[in-house]
């Protein structure tokens, strides 16, 4: 799985996506070779809640050339080098005139700055502090952006993998930067994977939501249209984003903070052997700010690696394929197939037998008085199951009880159901 | 009163209980000297929610003549050497058709272990594993079990020592294990004497029930006649067993966790100066697992001594007379009068002058200008009393707010009661 | 601010008050000066609750007559010399006559001692320990008090500061001690300069309510005509009292512990960076007991610095000048004052656009694409308040969960009002 990662990930890197154009396009046909979405385009000038959809912009090619001749800021090169969405420019200008549109970082003096600007019509260059600082302050240069902005369309992909049951459970990532790993490429490369492994499950419960769209406005065109679908039916949901280094796990709760998204994945964290910690929903992140705004308010979290705004690199040329890692990409889809796993297998059950306990015995479930010893903790997991189950409570609160992860009551519960001891529940 | 309980120890430890049979009834007609017990026959064959009562067992001899004519494994020497409720056998056989016959421990050496098997019909005997290994494996032995398996019939007893109201305080114990101390003739002993000291209360609030049964199939045919009106009346109960030996005190929660039953045991044992743990209900234990069976969940917890599964000497024959302690039993006696005499105090009260303080001074009931320290405390308690007493919080909840044992105030709730500034509300 | 509180201080300090009388209606007069307190007159033998307004005292003068001619207790000099509400008296006697009339502290031995005793008739003098020890204990000695006790009034002193709405505000304290600083004159000090601050507001959205009365007898008379008023009206409110020497706060909660009055004391004393303690409401307290006795149980705390009988001086005449600090009373209007400015701000607030974020940008609240990070923190708090602003959790919510004070989201409430993001929605 990591090769094949490894291989999607390089066809990706060198396009140039944006929240729109050909770029996004492009990088869809991709990912449509291993999940199979559904594409759909929202024109310019939708509105969209408090937003309205944007002209698309499309871009050939970009540079500078310096007073010198030389070549500089090339988008061939780096597709970072453009102000993303920069409005089209050619012309010549002075050293003074091009300095209020180049954009640097002092801090990482090697690194081109990733920039946007979608709603306010602006252009320009991005460039490392070490290249900003050799250049001349004398002569003419010339400034090239051969791009387009008009009206056209947003696009974004979706898909509903169906279950036994309307009940969703969604994965949302974003496709809109230009050459990123870790804070782009991650998440769909992570979604699409993830999809294959819950295709392949020969039962599903629940069904399974993938959207890929857009950061912010992308999914806000999505909630215009399935905003009200969610609200009825999401059980749980998780944003895919900056899962791809090795950085010890990060999963920030929904802004319920107790949801069902929320328990799976803090129980499943909590055995998984992996190294995480758990933080608060928080307005610094990604389209869980859309998903859980105050009307929605959907429960929705999110897993992470190294967090946006956590990683030096983040929102720079250095995100890139050296900051990541495809074994870790791996494990990352790996935890979120527990969630989903755990997910499949929680379920409020109850015990048919309510007053007293069932005779185990009778039904080959109760150690022999030979050996009364003999398996005692599966014993004891069994009558410790079928007592919580009370129609209540669901399998991680049982679990919980006797701090053990929630699989551990897969087989009881298989055995349970097939001496037809115990009926599910609704699901909390 | 130590004196008295060792007396009735001695007389019942050599009876060979099960859960059915003479031996039973042999040692409920001791009881029944100290604790005026109701028996109730329940008839073998009886359906009792998921189970059914089994054929009646009596048993009057056991034993093996080895090869060399030694006799052991002898009944009349110690009970536990036969599996209780095995089948009847009288036959020769050889080392090999013996050795699925024999239960050891290697844990133990010296220790007979207590086995029954009282829905699967065998045959057995228990040897100390140091008797064991002296077997000789050729040669002839003879196998002798002279018992019984017929309809006949479950014996259980009760008693309900009547109060001013029909809420109901149950104590229930168990009766059905051989010779062993700690884990069997603690509980109904205990349970005796306590019966005593209730009885001799002049005044009581609550109903008292007592229920001396064979555990789990004993209190299942208990719960079968008595579970809806326990439903009904039940305000708290608690389950005596393993409370003979001078090990700390543990009290095990109700499945409810914050029912009466809890609040009164943990709030006694806080300030009861002993040293005692607590525990959350689980499915080790004893008749507790009925009482909190999913349909049921009555408010019964559970407050022992050496608990069962945690010492080494539970279910063998060293769970004997000097692994227990008179004093200790009688200890255990006090703690749970604690309980009672809490139960009884705690109530909702309600003061009458709800608005505004009452004038203390009028009425005698706060210091004089002269000497404005005098008895604070006691003062100060009394005014925490009266503005806590708002008909919703009852004494405990009122005492743990001054961290004090709700005891500190039984005579300010008398003054106040005879001053008529105070009505009781309903009991929580 | 620190002078003019002298200034008063020292003209209310020679005045010997009481719970009735004129010392306390001059006391009044000086502090209408500040505060233009309503007066109202309550006759003797009014039933106020289970209380009765007792006789007016008044007294002119009152000293003891050694047999060796010596003036001693001389109401003149120190108004704590004499038993308040003393009976008068005017007789010789001999020193075994005279001492079950005396009172002294062995602990403080030069302390004078305050005693009162407004509900049994006695009277009685107070004296240093020093002093008394050297008493001559023989010859004669005379007694005065040139007191008086009549059907007269029970003097009290309110005030409404009407706001936007009818929801009140309470500041409470109370007026009857004779000389002593800390626990008398600091609460109706603070109370007073606090009311000119509050006063000076352009804007109040509460109506806020000033009690200066005696202590319990005088709040119960009060609530007897305005408890219904308030258990309607009332959303916070706080008893001035011990507030004025340089010692910590202390924040006492109200019985209910998490009354907006709570909320709002504890979440400023948190960001306040003066030092602090929180503790819960106890009956050893001052006229809290009264607002929060079960009826009534209104939302009021007391916030003091050295409490009622945790400071050796209390009721003595060590209570004085010296240990108290005008800088102190200054700084605990300052931090009551602070309570004021977070009730204000404190709101229910509903974001208008309650699905996905508002788009930030086209409103100018978001940083320009070429400084991203500009004012990142402010953005933050921005987008953090909008999406809690779910029309359920007010500022103080809002704030805590980002552990920063409401204060620091005042211009961004602001901002997003003028903006109409946002809607007040109704005060918990």
């Amino acid at each position: 799985m990591e090769k094949e990662i490894e291989k999607y990930f390089d066809r990706l890197w060198p396009i140039c996506r944006s929240i729109t154009g050909n770029g996004l396009r492009e990088s869809f046909a991709i990912l449509q070779e291993i999940i199979p979405l559904n594409l759909t385009e929202v024109p310019s000038g939708t509105k969209v809640f408090d937003w309205e959809i944007p002209e698309e912009w499309n871009i050939t090619d970009a540079y500078i050339i310096c007073p010198d001749g030389k070549k500089i800021c090339d988008f061939k090169v780096n597709n970072l080098h453009v102000v993303n969405y920069s409005v089209p420019v050619n012309k010549e200008i002075t050293y003074d005139e091009l300095l209020p549109h180049l954009h640097y970082m002092l801090q990482l003096p090697d690194a081109i700055p990733y920039i946007a600007s979608y709603y306010k019509p602006v252009w320009g260059f991005c460039i490392s502090f070490n290249e900003f600082t050799a250049l001349s302050k004398t002569g003419t240069y010339k400034v090239v952006i051969d791009s387009s902005l008009k009206k056209g369309n947003l696009t974004y992909g979706d898909l509903l993998l169906k279950g036994e049951t309307d009940e969703e459970i969604l994965f949302s990532t974003y496709l809109c930067h230009p050459s990123m790993a870790n804070n782009e490429l991650s998440g769909p490369l992570v979604a699409a994977f993830l999809y294959s492994k819950i295709a392949a499950l020969k039962h599903r419960k629940y069904s399974y939501r993938f959207i890929i769209a857009p950061e912010t406005i992308g999914i806000i065109a999505y909630l215009s249209r399935y905003g009200e679908h969610l609200l009825k039916n999401l059980k749980a949901g998780y944003v895919l984003t900056c899962c791809g280094d090795d950085a010890p796990f990060v999963y920030k709760r929904s802004k319920k903070s107790n949801s069902l998204a929320d328990r799976v994945a803090e129980h499943v964290l909590k055995y998984s052997g992996n190294k995480y910690e758990l933080m608060n929903f928080s307005v610094g992140g990604s389209d869980e700010r859309q998903y859980c705004s105050p009307g929605f308010n959907l429960p929705v979290g999110s897993m992470t690696r190294s967090m946006y705004q956590r990683y030096k690199e983040y929102h720079t040329s250095l995100d890139n394929k050296s900051f990541i890692s495809f074994a870790a990409m791996k494990q990352t889809t790996e935890v979120y197939f527990e969630f989903v796993k755990a997910l499949e297998l929680n379920d409020v059950f109850k015990n048919k037998i309510q007053f007293c306990e069932p005779q185990l015995g009778k039904r080959g479930l109760y150690p022999s008085s030979a050996d009364p010893m003999a398996n005692r903790e599966n014993t004891h997991n069994l009558m410790h199951f079928l007592t919580y189950a009370d129609g209540k409570s669901d399998l991680i609160d049982i679990a919980e009880k006797v701090n053990k992860p929630l699989f551990r009551f897969e087989e009881i519960v298989d055995k349970v159901m097939a001496a037809g001891l115990i009926e599910k529940g609704a699901a909390l």
